[in-house]
């Protein structure tokens, strides 16, 4: 499975439950989200702002995907709705790694530039770094309508937590091949 | 890294935060726990015992290990003791795959019979299957003081859950390679 194969795989709604674990406190907390993946048209406004932002050749971006989603955290019943924008940009150099792009529906400050790993396990490795922070998530498909991710955020000082969610297709069907080809025509 | 390594960084005492997501019911629940991982004399007569009653070589059998956890699952306060041990025995024709034989304290039934695959990506998987029951547990060092485990239950008409652990090395230290050694001398 490649990059786009596995974005194609993660479109639709999904119910997801997440639980954090923070270390330091010895504490978990738990949310219920509910999340909307979606492929994004090449010529999307959007990513070409991006792609000249970044200064990336359009050819060499792959597919990008929007995710939204909408829950709340049980602890102080904190709601959180936000949505992210990924592009991956191929490695011309190794069909399997590459930047990723992430552009925060919230964020003020500039998009953030990680890299992806697509293992030969078919889980997808998103990594974000800067000098202060290293963050890891791994996501992969235990079924076709049922999608797992970890995640561990390190800082100086050391890990600081780690999240899981697991998140079932709502509806339990993935959209048919035929629906994601004419979204696919059209972009 | 092959099994043996593996269960070796395993060894010593973690902090274990347990969350399990039910799908079913879409409820959480997390758990504290203390687990002590201990690896086991070849010639433990435990063993020798399992090795008769599965018919395995102990030639064949690779270095076991004993998992005691003592914790406590937050719903009802419920209060989880016990020990298992894990015998891997090789498969002559692939080094990085084998069964897995499971004793566990609590059981009055004969000892499972599972397997494991030991990933390129060091990740060790640990696969359980009756003719109506799938387990897959994953594993998998973040660093060598914190470790990951996933898993999902499938029964018949599907997935019914999946559990995430994060374990913290107490003390923040491996045991000195040393010492290791020294237990593995006597065995």
């Amino acid at each position: 499975m490649d990059i786009t194969e596995f974005f194609r795989q993660s479109a639709g709604k999904w119910f997801s439950q997440r639980t954090n674990h923070y270390f330091a406190l010895n504490q978990s907390e738990s949310g219920k989200f509910n999340i909307v993946i979606e492929m994004i048209p090449n010529d999307d406004l959007l990513l070409v702002k991006l792609y000249e932002q970044h200064k990336i050749d359009p050819a060499q971006a792959l597919r990008a995907v929007r995710i939204t989603w909408d829950g709340t955290m049980e602890r102080g019943d904190r709601k959180d709705t936000g949505s992210t924008i990924l592009v991956p940009v191929a490695d011309p150099y190794n069909p399997h790694e590459g930047k990723l792009l992430c552009e925060t529906s919230y964020a003020e400050t500039a998009p953030v530039a990680g890299r992806y790993v697509m293992g030969g396990d078919d889980a997808l490795t998103l990594i974000t770094e800067s000098e202060t922070l290293y963050a890891e998530e791994r996501l992969w498909f235990a079924s076709p309508n049922l999608r797992m991710r970890t995640s561990t955020l390190k800082r100086l000082d050391g890990f600081s937590m780690a999240s899981f969610c697991s998140e079932i297709r709502m509806g339990g069907k993935q959209p048919p091949a035929s629906s994601v080809a004419a979204t696919e025509a059209n972009s």
